[in-house]
């Protein structure tokens, strides 16, 4: 069995592992205060040409993503965020466990537009019924999103204006980020789109390392006590240095960009293997998720061998699935599907 | 200036202040422990013909909602609701606040079916990330709703039976109730909307009280420590007796339904005004609330001598609007709008 | 049988009462945004000396406290209490279903001191698990206290002044506010204490009305969106108006302060009464609530015809007990309470 | 530098490094349905004499002890702990972000008795104002306790008993569980100790893993829709099987047991090198925390070359403080601790 399931199948990166074992036996005091952290910190902080933002890991994407939010709204304010977003859909709950509303944004491709963000914010703040409302207290996005689309350079920049017209910050969930600026489509650089956040992280669970996220806060309004906030929420990992050591070895050499890049050429190949086999896609994704619409009985012939995602129903006879490569992911099986599916086209 | 904004613009009817003046110096114990709302319980479940059902009494609905679907849900669990329904738009996050999401359904009407709640309570059941999703947990109506319509008894027992095939409770938000209970097109009675809710409220501030909503808990399982959960939000009233009185003055001689059954009557009057006028209605309702909709150059001729509310904009010329009528709507009030739409028609 | 159980046994002054009469069946927009309202606001505002506060009206101590407390504290942060605080005893959790701990205080009077807070927030800030430890955010006075006394103008000062250092609101409960403020021994005016807080509460539910308490924010970095925050927590009156009329009443003519210092009067007779039988006092209550230590036997008889509650158990035959004078108590209930207690001696 | 500050300085234990190292590429599926974590549920089951528990892997203890105790309690419910308790006193308010008071219980060693439960169980049921306490909902203890101290099978079976009676679930935090099993005057076996809980918890991050804390529910009545609480809180990790195989090892050969052995002889030697150079103690723990009473000058002399903990001022010129032993602790460390202990003396 092969699986292309998701992008978290596999351990980490060998040289983590290696990292990992050399400084098994040492002796670190907990919760990140290590050596080893720091400097991961600066090796981010250079990374993303940010020398005043705060760096801080964390170990799976629920627990930041509701560590951030909670951390910036005032208990009657919401999220705004696509309504496919990761935070309204596949967390149950947890943003509401904090006492927040997710205000959803209807999108077609996974991605909102600074349009819709302000038409949002000007509504409530023109509605006669202004304090029975949810206040849109900050903005969500996932890069790339649950549909493994992208934001342009421009696309960003208008929603990080409008933001900061209607006073409110912005985060980038980059669960997938390497995947993202690795795409061919991409224009967007590190440096540039950490400056045109509020706050966002680097995904480490999805791109090579066992664990981990680093938030990156680049405003300094939203950088107090953080660290209380991420213990509240579980997210204070007592032998933090593993999260340390995982991440400098990340931003060591150019590694994350790297092993994003093997996995979006993974990608383009499996893309590749659907498209040139004629079968259409259920979203035009230039990242590592690939969504390819099977007819059942391809499906179910390629279910024997090969793990993949069940997207959604697309009519009668067909479905959506999900095909993830990552960072881990090898040619060898990559050419295995190629012969499947066009084992299936005979 | 003469209002027609909402249902809550006048004190109490005349029978209550009467009876409130005649306590007044009278000593009771608190918090609804005093003779007075003994009586009222004891009324409220004869007109319930529910003589095991748990009877409470809130100051407001916003309060009440939350109250009941914070002692009902598991922390991981949400309540569906009409997108439009009260706890959704209009209330703050209340709900969130307690930690739970509101499960949105689409609706055009205000009203949500049996059907859509199956397909959600089934989705999920079958969904691969179960464990990732918020559950829905109970169901939340208004009736009437939000936009003035109602459930008929076979809706409302289609919807009861796949509550129960689901084992989520069924709570009804009777804010407005008695306005549904008296309009012409009722074929439901207090009893049998009882006996298909698991726990529902009876509005008072709307209907002729103060103040008040009293909770009727039907289902024994949702019985425990109810009035735990009342404190706990705030909604235990120290002099609760004011409670007491109110509604069992409105239980006494069925002036809960004469009162109601006014506003209906005002209400067809004010809905004969426009649409004898030939202003189209933004919904169709048969109870308190109306909305016609007006040309800009109407609405602001009516609105320098009436107060109503804009309800949403229909095209770039017209708004759609609401006319509350209730239990103090005067003749003589409703006859001055008639002569002022009729006016605008010259 | 005649109560002293507590200051909530009656309705309203027969001021309020009559003023609720007159308006009832004026037509006024809802959640306080009416002329009673207003008018109240400003009469409050000059009562306290504050022109720039904002004024607030909620309906009962519990929601006030959770409100007030929700919308000052960070989450990580929590509220300085004295342990025999009402927020830390006997509000069902509703601080904590917020999200906030109270830290408590050990106190033997009900009082905590400048002190006291001090060493909580200096032993934190030096403290190595400083992010491990739940924050001190604001604290949380009762004036009068749970046990009937009071801050002097020097205590309230220095309490004042440790919150100014330590950059914490000071919040003060005023259920009872007026019972302090006319106290014999008090001598701190309403716009001394005004000033001295961050934000506090009037009561009206103990002290004359039925229902209702003012908020006062002194502070304008406390001043956002609180009415979103009453609104969330079920805080929003629908008739507004009952507060507005209700609190302008109350300030109107010095009646706030006429009916307090009835009860006063009326309380301290009721200490006279057992003092000079030669029972002994739980506290030293110089305001509304005495706390007569009785044997069981004078408990048990005394029982029989007026009702009092039992505050703890002191020793094998003994319990403290509490007596409340209110603005309602009568001179002839507190005589019959006199003949009563005397006859126990005989 | 040589450290005893805590139990999670170093990394996992070797054999558990080998096997992640084996595994690394092997693809499995997310959130702990692969086979390791299957094998390792099994094994600990088996551990534990439960064949029908439900065995659940965290990353870990304050993420634990809110999931497991959220999931627990109702809305207006508060656990019983310690006032010592790690989750009174070093979660930054996780109890209290999911709604619920920790209900203290003095203590002096970090224990709580039966009879102090059902004290506190009785006043409840007992008290007038019954619904505006929080009710205590269940009982958390943790074994070894935050003093190193131990339940005996006696203690523990009179709580276990009285939380029965009260029909309050026992949840027990075996953050160090190991090194209470394994302690020379533990009376208790694991088999033991699981019967006597309704869920407890067996500790990895301190106990030989990088991470990892496996819940046990032996309750049927707490399984629901754990999954579900744990995604709610951030607990579910993407790579289970990292849990999975960490576990497996542990309980492979008895390798958790014999780690934890070895940890109580290195801290036996601890607490002899103090107590035999004339040094108190401020906790007679049994465990792996030992907690010697320094005077300053000798604190200061010992902090150049080993690090370890401030615990708490015991009187102008001492300090109590506390060292570490674990799995990992080297005999090379213990005796330069002796000499340097011994070098003091001279």
């Amino acid at each position: 069995m092969i699986y292309f399931n998701c992008d978290y199948l596999e351990g980490a990166h060998p040289a983590i592992m290696k990292k990992l074992m050399e400084t098994n036996l040492e002796q670190t005091i907990g919760y990140s205060a290590d050596p080893y952290c720091a400097a991961a910190r600066e090796k981010i902080k250079a990374a993303c040409q940010a020398p005043d933002a705060d760096v801080h890991f964390l170990v799976g994407g629920t627990q930041t993503n509701t560590t951030v939010i909670a951390s910036i709204l005032r208990p009657y304010q919401g999220v705004l965020a696509a309504a496919s977003g990761h935070i309204n859909v596949h967390e149950t709950g947890a943003i509401e466990s904090t006492g927040h509303k997710v205000l959803t944004i209807p999108t077609t491709d996974g991605k909102i537009t600074a349009q819709q963000i302000d038409e949002n914010c000007y509504a409530l703040a023109h509605d006669d019924n202004y304090e029975h409302i949810v206040q849109p207290g900050m903005v969500y996005l996932s890069h790339p999103t649950e549909y493994g689309t992208l934001y342009t350079k421009d696309e960003l920049t208008a929603i990080s204006e409008v933001c900061r017209k209607w006073q409110i910050p912005l985060f980038l969930d980059g669960a997938r980020l390497g995947y993202g600026l690795m795409s061919d489509v991409s224009d967007l650089t590190l440096p540039e789109l950490a400056h045109l956040c509020d706050v966002f992280y680097i995904g480490g669970t999805k791109v090579g390392a066992l664990f981990g996220e680093a938030v990156v806060i680049m405003n300094d309004a939203l950088k107090r006590d953080f660290r209380n906030m991420m213990k509240r929420h579980g997210g204070m990992l007592a032998k933090g240095r593993l999260l340390g050591i995982q991440f400098e070895t990340l931003f060591t050499d150019d590694l994350y960009f790297t092993i994003s890049r093997h996995a979006i050429d993974m990608a383009m190949q499996i893309r590749d293997i659907f498209v040139s086999a004629g079968y259409p896609l259920l979203f035009d994704s230039p990242t590592n998720q690939q969504y390819p619409i099977l007819p059942d009985e391809d499906f179910a012939a390629l279910r024997k061998d090969f793990g993949f995602e069940f997207w959604e129903r697309v009519d009668e006879t067909h479905s959506g699935t999900r095909f993830c490569a990552s960072w881990a992911t090898t040619q060898e099986n990559v050419d295995a599907l190629r012969q499947a599916v066009q084992a299936l086209k005979k």
